[in-house]
């Protein structure tokens, strides 16, 4: 039995649409319905099939839902869940796929409240945004954690668990508190630096620009790939996670500055230790089968 | 007519082993002897016979060359080109594969007097080290930076850059002292980055390397990849680049804090202006080529 039989999409970005082509790939007796708040993106919504139906205005593609998704900015869920309350049907399951979580969730709670609210985060993504970018397979393999508030119907996180499930995501409850502690150093500090080394070496004045990117395959181009992410996302992500980002980021300096220091006095062993130990991680992130096991990601080698 | 004709390869880790792969499918009829100071590597590249001829000494390696190329960590190549150079032939050219050049020149020349220097740097590698993780493909499509002494040999230059246009790179002339302060920032200070970051959340209390392991498809997995280099190769290039490290490092840190104070003051607009420009970059280097196009570096999702 499916878990949910009518889902509403409201915005249809990378996210939104991967889950408008994963639902009709993997649950296709389930109608959806989307919308976006962008004409532009509902248009190409239209043209790429991507929903049975869509509307307008979000309210009207929530009427009939049974599971409605909030797939906008962190900073937008707020106004979004005010803008449809009228229109969620009281059994209605309500959830997201935001990066941070305990912001969103009081967000949520004071837009819909009594109403059956199941935060979700898909830990899966990629560089490119916008309804075009999505495809189906986007969250197999991947984590999607659920930060359900206390209290929280237990039918209503195991039917939003098993809607993952079926989308091909392994599933994971956490608190909204220890999830954006958890994200804040496995995605928000990462986005954080890319954005800054980016930045940095393309204000240089004794290196040029074109340098920078001619010999940007020494390290420098891995960089590049989650630093053209999505602005809007991740200024919300980064407003929204302050606390967390910035004691993660106090965290990274101290041990920036402890290298830093080993390569001004130049001691070797403190550097080759420090370089052994990291080698490690990267081995159980493969045999846990969250990266690639083939060298340079896999890229294409000629 | 071939640049060179007989090729000695002293150490045959990620890069030697690709030096002796692609000669054979790119220069059928070159001589390659080999030799590395590890015996276990040395069985390994007679096992997987990549050269013509292994010496268990590097002095007989050398002997019968016209070309040395010396693929050791840039801490040692002082030392190899004082251990060969006995017996590398007068009219030799001496070339290395070093990530740094200032110090490996200036090693090179002391060891070497009056031969034939001409310091090479090819942008290329994977995460994987020694002779097994070496493939004939390596360099193609990648730039190969050239830093030859003031008053070298302009035919022996020439020679050096044909052989590396026949392993498929793009060659470059630098400047040593620009070439390293360019690599500071495109290859060096992105390794810096990764190995702390990397670092920084395996030792964290709050948040388990179980955690950081699960949900690193945020964007920490990406990092991982470069953290997972050679040890021995990057203690030595940050001991030896270490100015310009540290500069490219105070720079990073400058604009780090600048991305710093703007969460901390919920500046919206900044972090927006910042996210957008960097977006540019990565589109840049995928225009020249220097990285895969398709979303996620190509991964294979599902």
């Amino acid at each position: 039995m499916m878990p949910f039989t009518r889902v509403a999409i409201i915005g249809l970005g990378l996210i939104g649409s991967s889950l408008a082509r994963g639902i009709r790939a993997s649950m296709p007796t389930v109608r959806v319905t989307g919308h976006d708040m962008d004409p532009a993106v509902r248009d190409a919504a239209r043209r790429l099939d991507l929903c049975d139906d869509m509307t307008d205005h979000a309210g009207a593609a929530v009427s009939d839902a049974d599971l409605v998704l909030l797939c906008v900015p962190v900073g937008a869920i707020g106004a979004v869940a005010a803008e449809i309350a009228p229109d969620v049907p009281a059994d209605a399951v309500v959830s997201d796929v935001g990066s941070s979580k305990a912001g969103v969730l009081a967000a949520m709670q004071a837009a819909l409240p009594g109403r059956a609210i199941v935060p979700a985060h898909p830990v899966a993504g990629t560089e490119n945004s916008g309804p075009e970018a999505g495809f189906a397979t986007l969250f197999k393999g991947r984590w999607c954690i659920l930060t359900p508030p206390e209290g929280a119907d237990p039918l209503a996180v195991e039917r939003v668990a098993a809607f993952w499930r079926r989308l091909g995501a392994d599933v994971e409850l956490m608190d909204a508190a220890h999830h954006d502690l958890v994200l804040a150093v496995t995605s928000h500090l990462p986005h954080l630096i890319a954005y800054t080394i980016v930045g940095t070496a393309s204000d240089l004045e004794d290196v040029t620009r074109s340098e920078v990117i001619k010999f940007s395959a020494g390290g420098f181009r891995d960089f590049t790939r989650i630093a053209a992410s999505d602005p809007t996302m991740w200024r919300d992500v980064f407003l929204a996670n302050r606390e967390a980002v910035l004691e993660m980021l106090q965290r990274f300096t101290e041990d920036l500055t402890q290298l830093q220091r080993a390569i001004r006095w130049g001691d070797g062993d403190m550097l080759f230790d420090h370089f052994t130990k990291t080698r490690a991680v990267r081995r159980s992130i493969i045999e846990q089968g969250q990266d690639d096991a083939a060298p340079d990601f896999g890229r294409h080698h000629a």
